[in-house]
């Protein structure tokens, strides 16, 4: 039992620390830590089951810190419940160059930082999604291997963001008990109080999403534990409103939003150490109160030792499963499935859209991993995401592999996020090519943390047809592209699509994106390889020495590629294909390699049924682009084609012209 | 009074032209026609106060679609009451190309599509700026210029978008008490039944937002009158749940999700025929309800003359600013007030960050147009988007120009959308560059309508510094030039910012975006020119005959080449700047203006904080590119700037190795 006074120190310790780094950084946001630091230590030192020395047990609880501008109150906690990575040093070092205490809570950057948060109501949901993934292992390896809670901080901002109801909707339907949202509710946002911009009664809002709710004073320990006690009970997740005083303790600015973002000053600082009665220097914590923390810090040794031990003991396939889901790493069957896969494909040659390809190709991975969970975002039937392994869970029922996410896409992305960092998942989405700029924001963040995530995205280009311009993406592969670290790729047929589909699988520290077709493609690849070709990122798909024309192409316009080809070589003209399923990979390969798919023709020519931005690195200047430079139109979609003037008859008047 | 009977003959006009043009069509989405053509005949025939020969009307009642894929509804309807862009011819060419008649409503096809949807969730938020503007104008002209409701028919999907919430919360806190939403409550999604997904209390969520409620029987006319006289004498929106079945009538489909997205088929639409007693041939309307319908159309032109007749009457000096506002010119004296503020910077030089130099152009910009309408998504101080001209808005006072939109730039840009569609009122928000992902499906949608909205993108690279990578935008310059018909400036100074300001408000036709600085920069523009150097897109800021080489530069980066140029010069070779601020400007130049903008030096370089995908254009395959390829990172930013090597020192090293 921790005395009441001893919890005043021991979150009196998170507010000057944080004080403490803002004003040396002379940036950054103490407002937050200062006014959440009772909360955080009612959790941590109490209720959290973590273990500092061993920060990726499976099994811990999930701290998310949703509210990440507040990320000084995460790296006082974990500097002083003993995690290595997070030495005073570090906090000395807040907002500096090559620190790991960067300005918001970076993911991989330090252990026990749970996931990368700064953008407002992505850590809320994100948490869904590892409420998910506890939920879901729980039902396949037992709550022996599996039970924990995901709890999360969250503030104003959080709250106003529309993923926040998204994921607030999702959680509340699929009756994710074991999470718990502490709503730092203190009344103030950047502008001024939430009143100018909000009038919600936000208990009624997560109730009408069947949530439970409770209120209690931020500031009062007894009652927050009383809180977490009661959500812990309930059969719905749990929000729990925690009336606070931002930048608790500065006599002069608490309460207002001066101290929302902004060093407090040395003087304020001068004040709140009066106020609080905080004697030790800057960057100091008295020994009584670090050796109060440290002991917080090694209350759950215990449980996770017994859990390593029910792990030693678990049944050898199931323990050798568990290990490897959690290792990231992929059963070892899977490239021979998907390499006698594509056997068949080189012998059957099938034609269809890219986006049943990707179904075929599903069925073999899901029924090789049994860690892949897959949903869409109310497009089943459109997306092809669901297979004969993926029944669908419902909200008492998580035997399944497949989410209905709604039409969530946000929410959908950021709790893909949410598996991902919780471990033992890989999820894939299903959604429109169009509708990637809904949750861009998340998929940015996978990209930026290093996660695997899969999103399927179909209806790619012009060629879905009738939907028109709302629904035709013109700049989503550019737009894609431009973000580091993610995979996009667009197969042309059945076999890039599996062979796609297995290098998303396999790039285990990056997201991947599919763009997918919803018209029927012929096959292209009619060969057996047993390489991965689509691995560089282009190959010649039709090869022709001295080429006087080189046909880059993806996608859907392959097949236009190799037919303007077929009639260019009759006519004499000496042509190659490059078939260019991912730039991103192709920009990894050898400057030689590179170069030589590049080559030297006279005549290049790119064609995509999206804009020119970015081909220029393969055609040049000069190159020919036979593709879209503005939004589509509603019509079948091979007038389509015709009217935008990307088909192989124009390819080949293009290369002619040019020759001549 | 309309009788039942023929009431239920003139829904299943709608009912029956919607059904016959997805089949004939072969393509679309009948079941949301069918399910609320008894909201819309009630709506249309009795409320909705309209004149389909004046469509342009300023006061005339709103009326969006929010489900944007169940377009005949709204193409039926405007066929019906007698608007001359839809003709029997162009229903029968629906979803054609080039018909007016797309597979989602478009903006500026026809007269009567008050906004583009089908993106889920857009057109409530659109609704919400309508209503802003309705409320905003009665505050600035009276009563008797502006009283107008603002009606919305949204679907699940719309609800379950993030999108929606910031909307409702928006709209229920300004207290616009003209909004009406009826929820086409049919309880089906695609994927199946919505209970698969969602388990929200719509009623709940709603009110927890400050809304009023009803529930009616959505195939009740009576109930759906008087919960529309409900909603006309409460003081909040209100939000009338209309249950409904989808694809009413169809006796095998109706009901299901079968009817959602798919024609009917021959047999299903002859047994609905059966059904509801309809023998009229396809496309064909009976001659009464024909007739009816015409008349329903008729109802406002009195009260559009009186309105007409009040204009006329009006004050000479309040009549010449409503009109010139709904025509969308601006103050002839804008030009002038922004050429003395040019010619004052020429004098003081000043050296501001942009975002500070774009608040100094708006207190001139605001001092001249009073239709102007400022906002941030809480980051006021932040953006700079306040004015000595903007007080705020608040709930019960209008007075003001100023909205505090709280943490919400979807809902935000939405808004702002549907301010601009209005009439009236020139919206600009604020936002940091980095969260025009989460507004991205909005500023396409202003892109794809040609409206002018403009976004103040503050914090627009790694030069933020601590706040890390979360918040430094990399790709977005890149992933926003690709979006078609998007201005996006990137002003170097402060008399460019005021010379983008002013090609943002000229070009009425398309949505901009200002990427502005945090940090500090040097005036670049010495000189008074009376011209906007910036609408060629490109120009020559230091030139230099037979340059060796030649920089690129956008915003704060044009200091940099400037810097390196210097050096560049004094070490004798001759070197020229070329400030980029507006790709999309240059690319509409004459193939000469570009060519000699781009000119012909051996060494190009370009330099932005940011990705290189679109510079090739500019500096060719082999050119030099000094920017971004990864992520950012949190720290100074001047320690930023020197790690991912973006200084003037680079510049020059890079240019002598070249030349070497």
């Amino acid at each position: 039992m921790i005395s009441r006074e001893k919890h005043d120190r021991m979150a009196n310790a998170i507010r000057f620390l944080s004080m403490d780094a803002v004003e040396k950084a002379n940036s950054g946001h103490p407002g937050l830590p200062m006014g959440a630091a009772d909360i955080a230590t009612v959790l941590f030192t109490r209720y959290l089951s973590f273990d500092p020395k061993n920060p990726a047990w499976p099994n811990r609880d999930r701290f998310v810190l949703s509210a990440g501008h507040g990320s000084m109150l995460l790296y006082s906690l974990l500097y002083l419940t003993g995690y290595d990575d997070i030495t005073i040093d570090e906090i000395k070092n807040f907002r500096q160059l090559g620190s790991r205490t960067a300005g918001h809570p970076e993911y991989g950057h330090a252990a026990g930082i749970e996931t990368t948060t700064g953008p407002l109501g992505q850590g809320i949901a994100n948490s869904v999604g590892m409420a998910i993934a506890e939920r879901k292992l729980r039902e396949e390896f037992g709550s022996e291997l599996m039970e924990h809670y995901t709890y999360v901080l969250a503030g104003d901002g959080c709250l106003m963001e529309g993923i926040s109801q998204e994921a607030i909707a999702l959680a509340g339907h699929l009756k994710l008990n074991k999470l718990i949202v502490f709503w730092d509710d203190n009344n103030i946002s950047i502008d001024g109080p939430i009143s100018i911009a909000d009038s919600t009664d936000q208990h009624a809002r997560f109730r009408a999403s069947k949530w439970h709710t409770i209120a209690v004073d931020g500031h009062d320990p007894e009652a927050i534990a009383a809180a977490i006690e009661e959500a812990h009970k309930s059969d719905k997740p749990t929000m729990i409103a925690c009336k606070t005083v931002i930048g608790f303790g500065a006599p002069n600015k608490a309460g207002t939003h001066k101290v929302h973002g902004s060093p407090l000053g040395a003087e304020e600082i001068a004040a709140t150490r009066k106020a609080l009665g905080w004697e030790a220097e800057a960057f100091t914590v008295p020994s009584d109160v670090l050796d109060a923390w440290r002991i917080a810090g090694l209350r759950s040794a215990k449980a996770r030792k017994e859990w390593e031990e029910r792990l030693e003991a678990a049944e050898a396939e199931k323990k050798a499963q568990f290990v490897r889901r959690f290792s990231g790493e992929l059963e070892g069957s899977l490239a021979s499935a998907i390499g006698a896969y594509k056997q068949k494909l080189a012998e059957t040659k099938p034609s269809p859209a890219t986006r049943k390809a990707s179904e075929d190709a599903l069925e073999v991975i899901n029924g090789v991993l049994a860690e892949t969970i897959g949903g869409s975002a109310d497009l089943t039937g459109s997306n092809n995401t669901k297979t004969s392994q993926t029944h669908s869970i419902t909200p008492d029922d998580f035997s399944g592999r497949y989410i209905h996410y709604g039409v969530r896409e946000h929410g959908m992305a950021a709790a893909m996020n949410g598996m991902a960092l919780h471990g033992g998942l890989i999820p894939y989405s299903g959604g429109f090519l169009i509708f990637s700029d809904y949750c861009r924001p998340s998929i940015r963040l996978a990209a930026l943390m290093g996660i695997r995530v899969i999103h399927v995205l179909t209806h790619d280009s012009i060629g879905l047809g009738e939907d028109g311009p709302t629904h035709q993406p013109v700049e989503h592969m550019a737009a894609l592209r431009a973000i580091p670290n993610l995979l996009m790729f667009r197969p042309a047929d059945a076999t890039e699509t599996a062979e796609c589909w297995q290098l998303a699988l396999e790039n285990r520290k990056r997201p991947s994106g599919l763009a997918l077709t919803r018209q029927n493609l012929m096959a292209v690849r009619t060969e057996y390889e047993e390489q991965n070709l689509c691995a560089r990122g282009a190959y010649d798909l039709i090869s022709a020495s001295d080429a006087q024309v080189t046909i880059f192409a993806t996608g859907s316009e392959v097949e236009i590629a190799v037919k303007a080809c077929q009639t260019l070589t009759a006519k004499g003209i000496a042509t190659r294909v490059v078939s260019v399923p991912c730039f991103e990979l192709f920009a990894e390969q050898s400057e030689d390699y590179q170069q030589a798919i590049i080559g030297t023709s006279p005549v290049k020519i790119a064609v995509e049924a999206g804009i020119r931005q970015g081909w220029d690195h393969f055609i040049g200047n000069d190159g020919i682009f036979i593709g879209m430079s503005s939004f589509g139109a509603s019509g079948p979609y091979k007038d389509l084609y015709k009217h935008f003037g990307i088909t192989p008859e124009v390819v080949v008047a293009s290369a002619e012209a040019k020759l001549s």
